[in-house]
């Protein structure tokens, strides 16, 4: 009879959804050993507090196009909020129809990684936002020429004003790199099937996904893609039992080893995060693979050493696709007009 | 007696800044003869019928840079809705870093035109929507490209099949133009300061922007700039007066005679709308002018024959800035996913 009451105030508690503090299944423990759901609430940046007028500045910079030399690419030409924060190409085109040497990576949760960039160069994304405007291949522009531009524009005078109060330069490249990391740091996708299954709703994977989460991570790939990125909180060389192919791994690029000059981080790349997963081909720091299925089968052979099946590679691509979470719902902002002082696009 | 209980009651009612009927001051007389307010909802087009769904995909199809050779160029790269619908550049940016020959016309308002470009070459914005798809030197893609590849992506086929209902084959290069089309009307920037005035509330502009009002109607910019628009409604040679400079007007563009074919229409350009004109420097057919001061000058001069004085400029400009209107508030669409069988892009 108690067993009863019990088994139905269960049955009651999964109908509803809510998490269940023990008796999970011994899959559902495991992966909430391994595994965090993705946040609904942005997490607080080290020195720079977010305020309502922090994040819409950040947002209008964001979509900001006069950031760049001339005044035709922002931020989020490459990290397209629609496309899963990436843009659904192998490499970024930029300034001057250059073309990038990595797969731009998702700026969805990209918060929650330890650090940013394919080869962690930046250590957060206020860092990480700078970068782009000054490279020659991006956006092509100079720390003084977007502060002179945005100075320029009497309506970022007042939005500097109100999101940096107090400060009697507000329109600075630092303040422009802490705004853009503000609204970054809200773009997160959370409620993903694999997050309502972490919360107790065993319901929200299928029975396919759940034998891809079970391979997941018998085979070994949430030794380094776990947390609540699945990924993004360490490095790891691409081609731990097994160097793949040219196509893959371009000999060029000695991924970390750029930033810290250690022999031993050659082809040492950021475990990417595999939240939204589904949304962002291509695939890898080479942007090389538009198959999720053939990129967990490399993956497979070149860090675990194992030749997954090609059912095997199906379940866990089942359950990849299940990392897709709420996009980001974005009003797109409009930007204070330029007028005759403001810096013209550099031809 | 009577006399005073009607001013009282006059006085009420432009208190409460409701729409005067009869005894408007003659300025407002005036306007109303000449100009009509932004509609709040968009005109219908013939032929093709708005829905919800149509307007989603359509609004999906214009923030789309799978539409371009490259997968990086959308429809909102150059009209930028939060720059009022222009992308405050000389020229556009296009495919292979190539500039286009004339200055990017808003979108904003764009439908209530009587037909689309500088030169009138598309007659609705559903002809005019295709161009920039197929040209070399914009998005560097072909018809059957573009169809190809949002064919090949699986959420297309359910939203062509939601927007154009019965259809057995709906993804077609004519329905990609027909739902931008119905997207892009209902990019409407009504509730303007002037149209405010115009629905009878006097106090919407303020002294000097009446009388730049003024002074735009009896100079004779309006015998041109007029309707809802005030312009795009007809055609004009720039230089009725005075040919410009060819700073102004470079020899070589001879506008709507290359649709015409008729060598009265040398130099002749669409009469452009004034709406939101603060918002969308530089000026002219050739993007050459950045200070709406100058530009209005370089009209007196050209088109009328007429020297204004630096306050006369000053004034028509303050009545032009308050042709700015609500910009469109729009929630970025996420976009469907590609698969291994999409098309990739071109390199």
């Amino acid at each position: 009879m108690r067993q009863i009451i019990v088994a139905a105030a269960v049955g009651w508690l999964v109908g509803s959804a809510v998490a269940l503090p023990a008796r999970a299944d011994p899959l559902l423990e495991k992966a909430r050993e391994l595994f965090r759901p993705i946040p609904t609430k942005p997490p607080e940046l080290p020195g720079n507090p977010a305020s309502v007028a922090k994040v819409e500045l950040g947002k209008m910079l964001f979509f900001e196009p006069r950031l760049s030399a001339e005044h035709n690419i922002a931020c989020a030409t490459c990290h397209q909020i629609g496309l899963g924060g990436a843009d659904g190409r192998p490499v970024a085109i930029g300034h001057n129809w250059q073309r990038g040497t990595r797969n731009v990576p998702t700026i969805l949760n990209a918060v929650l990684d330890t650090a940013q960039s394919w080869d962690g160069r930046a250590k957060d994304l206020a860092e990480q936002s700078g970068r782009p405007i000054t490279s020659a291949i991006v956006m092509g522009n100079t720390r003084e020429g977007v502060v002179a531009t945005l100075r320029a524009i009497p309506g970022y005078r007042d939005f500097f004003a109100w999101a940096f109060p107090g400060e009697a330069d507000p329109i600075t490249f630092e303040n422009i790199e802490k705004a853009l990391a503000v609204f970054q740091a809200t773009l997160l996708t959370p409620d993903s099937p694999f997050d309502r299954y972490l919360a107790g709703d065993e319901k929200a994977l299928s029975p396919v996904e759940k034998e891809g989460l079970a391979l997941f991570v018998e085979k070994g790939c949430a030794s380094c893609h776990q947390g609540a990125n699945l990924g993004g909180d360490r490095y790891a060389p691409f081609g731990v039992v097994q160097r793949p192919g040219a196509e893959f791994l371009p000999p060029d690029d000695k991924g970390r080893l750029l930033v810290t000059r250690t022999p031993d981080d050659a082809y040492a790349f950021k475990v990417p995060s595999l939240r939204n997963v589904a949304l962002t081909a291509p695939y890898f720091h080479s942007g090389s693979s538009w198959d999720l299925e053939q990129a967990v089968a490399v993956m497979g052979t070149a860090q675990l050493g194992v030749e997954l099946t090609p059912e095997e590679t199906k379940k866990v691509a089942a359950f990849l696709v299940s990392l897709t979470g709420r996009q980001p719902s974005i009003v797109l902002p409009v930007l204070p007009p330029s007028v005759p002082s403001t810096p013209r696009p550099r031809t």
